[in-house]
């Protein structure tokens, strides 16, 4: 396997982009992320997406962003694994540089969420969900991730409020961030004051449904070199699944899809979590935050609370998580946060993240979920 | 990379299943696969699909199939390309097992369709089409495929009847094809009295809406001996695009991406096409399949009817296709239809395919095609 660099990243803002069309939005974000490379050359691409079919009527995606971007007649292909599908299109490119069957490669991924009330999104959302096991009965994602949420209360004799630190400290490094969709920074009382969406979750426990488009740009680490900007390795990559059904699970506060790519992917990188400098993690809710630092090995059991209540996930703590507002403040165009969590790594370790930048970050994770739980893609970045 | 080879297939019956679930389907091919290849290993499976969100109400269709295959904790992932979907997971396998990430790798292809309505399922499956300038406008496949069989009669000075050798091959094959959903040999007189779909296209032009799964298991070609049958190697693969819309094409009788794919994947076999002994290509409309046969240069422009007319596309003739029916007689599937192909291509070139066997077949080329050929992936199998 031949290893691969990232050499060009490009995001557009995260917001409601009524004017815009998917391909726009694609169109923007590889524009920005070949300019930032300085590259010209693109062999293939992929694209991640959820849901364009249920919410623009397009599939065949992939191709009509090759299309709209000039990259006809190169591959492409769409990869789809729930909100993780922009993880997993980093990992599809890096395989096939890996494998050198082709040496440039894009990472793209783009959601279009707002043009749809809400009850279309929030019912489009529950198809990552069991269709016949759980969607069936009328739950939604904010409802599963309630339950996990009760339960871990429950567990651990926590409190709602316990969990504002997470949100808190997203909305903090969004407003440093230019690209981010809720820049304005929140209080405990905020937090507190927040309308509940599924008892105990409220709006501020929850990522927001946006639209965006993010996209790298990779090649063999041996020609990196040559990019306008400053390299970013592929150390690490993997991809586990866990149960598609929340009920299925022995025990649903253990994510074990997460631990097990977080696994895998420190284990190809030679790294240990005490290594990591900063890990962009996929806070669809607060909840999720709390089970995937315990997954990944940053927290032990029932201790993430902790962890964020005595600032360590802030930017200047040991384990600075959402560093440019995470899903909660960047917003969380579905198919895209995987990229645009990606992006935000790179960003940080070629020392670009302004305002926000984590001081000598030079070892990144970044990890997408899907379902609830059910698939994990983490990558670790090094400069 | 690694050279890659096929040592396990499996397949269910296309048909109407009624009484199966998407993950019930996928679960046979993948279990007949594995047994097929007498090989427990499975390091990760990728699943093509399309229309698994608009018509089962269910994405991250991959962690589905994994969970119920018994598969879990393994890396599984969706790849989507239209139509093209099951050409895109052999081709997703082929670069992870080329790679060296993994060594056992499933590809499998599922699409469950009659449990929706009919106006409901040609409505999915406009997707494919650019949502913004082609659905919007209410034209469906048949449609598209219309306006190029229109064109391809004037150009050429064809009438509709030349078309008939096309569905009449493709139901005498699927006849000797147990796992075909349209097992009747049917007449030049049925084909002319078949009722229009879209003038010109009949019944008899269209491959019908179907359920189904298929899988194929591949590994490393060194490793390919302990499979319990022949292995069949990966020499070729490869994917090209074209517009999206049909209307953005120079020539529209000219499929770009068909021939591009076909190209690159003969160049990496270093093969011409007078070289393969049987072409599974993707005969969706029997315009389909002429386009395929002149896109990739085995008929000249405008003489692919008088090829299929001569007899040299039957089981007997020097280019056969759709050997097992083809999507017209098999049955299309849409995400399925590519790893159907791939399956009898296998099965063609291990010798079993029966009363449809093509004599002394060691090269076999398979193609998909997503939209109005805007997406194409090509791939040859050889023993």
């Amino acid at each position: 396997m031949r290893d691969v660099s990232v050499i060009g990243v490009g995001q557009t803002p995260v917001g409601e982009h009524w004017d815009r069309s998917l391909r726009d939005l694609a169109v923007e974000a590889i524009a920005e992320a070949r300019r930032d490379a300085g590259v010209d050359r693109v062999d293939a691409l992929y694209v991640g997406n959820m849901l364009s079919g249920e919410l623009a009527g397009q599939e065949n995606v992939a191709t009509l962003v090759a299309d709209a971007a000039g990259l006809l007649p190169k591959e492409a292909l769409k990869i789809e694994a729930a909100c993780a599908s922009g993880g997993a299109v980093l990992r599809a490119a890096y395989l096939a540089v890996a494998c050198g069957a082709h040496d440039y490669v894009l990472a793209v991924g783009v959601e279009k969420m707002t043009d749809v009330l809400t009850d279309g999104v929030t019912a489009a959302l529950a198809l990552a969900a069991d269709a016949d096991y759980e969607a069936a009965h009328g739950i939604t994602f904010a409802a599963l991730n309630a339950i996990l949420m009760r339960r871990y209360m429950h567990e651990h004799r926590a409190s709602h409020e316990d969990f504002a630190p997470f949100s808190i400290n997203a909305h903090r490094n969004a407003a440093l961030n230019p690209c981010a969709m809720y820049r304005q920074p929140i209080t405990l009382e905020d937090f507190i004051r927040s309308p509940i969406v599924a008892d105990p979750i409220n709006i501020l426990d929850s990522a927001g449904i946006s639209d965006g488009a993010a996209a790298l740009l990779v090649c063999p680490a041996s020609e990196a070199r040559r990019a306008r900007r400053p390299p970013v390795r592929i150390t690490g990559s993997a991809c586990a699944t866990d149960t598609l059904g929340l009920a299925e699970r022995t025990d649903p506060l253990v994510w074990q899809a997460v631990a097990d790519s977080a696994r895998l992917a420190c284990g190809q990188a030679k790294l240990k979590p005490k290594d990591i400098d900063l890990f962009e993690l996929h806070d669809a809710f607060t909840i999720v935050s709390v089970l995937s630092l315990e997954a990944c090995g940053f927290a032990d059991r029932g201790s993430a609370l902790k962890l964020a209540a005595e600032g360590r996930i802030a930017l200047e703590g040991d384990i600075p998580i959402c560093t440019l507002g995470g899903l909660k403040g960047r917003g969380h165009p579905v198919g895209a946060s995987g990229t645009y969590q990606l992006v935000e790594t790179a960003l940080q370790l070629r020392g670009e993240a302004g305002p926000a930048q984590v001081k000598g970050a030079s070892i990144g994770m970044a990890q997408s979920v899907g379902g609830s739980g059910s698939v994990a893609i983490t990558h670790i970045l090094q400069v």
